[in-house]
């Protein structure tokens, strides 16, 4: 017995977690010649379980493996980006233009995943009016008349920790209803605003922590 | 009944990943006045449930709580600094001085957080031997050598896409054995190497997939 539904969205948050793996694993497979890409290819690759790799594939495509093929690539990235909110077209605004926020606004992976940073402000006049990757740096003041009138409902806060609360705060007012925080802190937000924190240095401890515990 | 182990290492993922949150908001709250604090209060802080709360922190904890009081919000921070490896005191190697590159070389978070990035390697003539963040930044041609010579196992890579399979290959023959990868590929490794993704775009992405899931 062996009912799978085709296409289901019901992912577990594990599975949802592999598949952005698998979409820059198959985006680098197209300049290939192949049409097909296998659940055992790609489970070898990933060092996975194939069964399981398998199953993450059926889970989001739209159409079926086919037998000894296995899955039509071209087909695999449109419906995991699909999934990942990848052809989303969202617009978000960006809070903090030093060292992080050039890398955050001159990066060119965002577009490719639906997300374009439509304006970035600052507080420091030596930055404000400057461009950054063809973007003119905005006065943070100017954030909640813009961010209202642009209809932008993602924030990216990129300050240091001591200025967060402030930026979120002036975010919230400014019809934000999501937040990418990468300042080290705890934000207070009202219960409808969603947070996402970016903990760069709790993700490299992970890993340090990890190689720890297997030298044990 | 109610068998609780005290300091369990036996956190459940989605446990380990609210630590950090915990972690940040504590130390925050070291300047006030209160040596204690309730999971009540931090519940509500996080907008999640008391018991849930209670029981995650009686998982790190080393010392059982307080009636009425709470934990001791020191000894909480040293406690959950430990389950993350915060004072592990690793050192790491750092492949690509552009502006990401910059921004970690720079952030002061990551040796709060035990790790330290020890040396940093570029192949842009126009970098190496200038100075980022106080550090002398090398031709990459020495990263073989001199990571075996300082006997260094964290490698981050920060270069784009089309360099970043050549540098993951440098780090293993440079003895590194777990890789932070912000390069938006899929990384050939021995099957000894830990790996960590970490894939900025995809997160982002997944903010916006979140906020259109809840428009809907």
């Amino acid at each position: 017995m062996n009912i799978r539904m085709v296409g289901s969205a019901g992912l577990s948050p594990q599975a949802t977690r592999r598949l952005p793996g698998y979409y820059n694993y198959l985006r680098d497979h197209l300049a290939s010649e192949e049409e097909y890409v296998s659940a055992a290819a790609m489970a070898r690759e990933f060092g996975l379980n194939e069964v399981q790799v398998r199953k993450d594939l059926a889970a989001v495509s739209t159409t079926p493996g086919v037998p000894r093929k296995g899955f039509l690539i071209n087909q695999l990235l449109v419906d995991i980006g699909e999934h990942l909110g990848y052809h989303n077209n969202a617009e978000a605004i960006l809070v903090g233009v030093g060292k992080l926020g050039q890398a955050l606004l001159g990066y060119q992976g965002f577009g490719e995943h639906g997300v374009h940073i439509s304006a970035a402000f600052d507080t420091d006049p030596a930055i404000i009016g400057t461009q950054v990757a063809n973007k003119t740096i905005r006065d943070l003041s100017e954030l909640p008349a813009l961010g209202r009138r642009m209809d932008i409902r993602i924030g990216i806060i990129a300050v240091p920790a001591l200025g967060a609360q402030d930026v979120c705060d002036l975010m919230v007012i400014a019809g934000i209803q999501a937040i990418w925080n990468f300042a080290p802190v705890h934000l207070r937000t009202p219960p409808e605003i969603l947070v996402r924190n970016e903990n760069l240095p709790a993700q490299l401890a992970r890993l340090s922590q990890q190689l720890a515990a297997r030298e044990d």
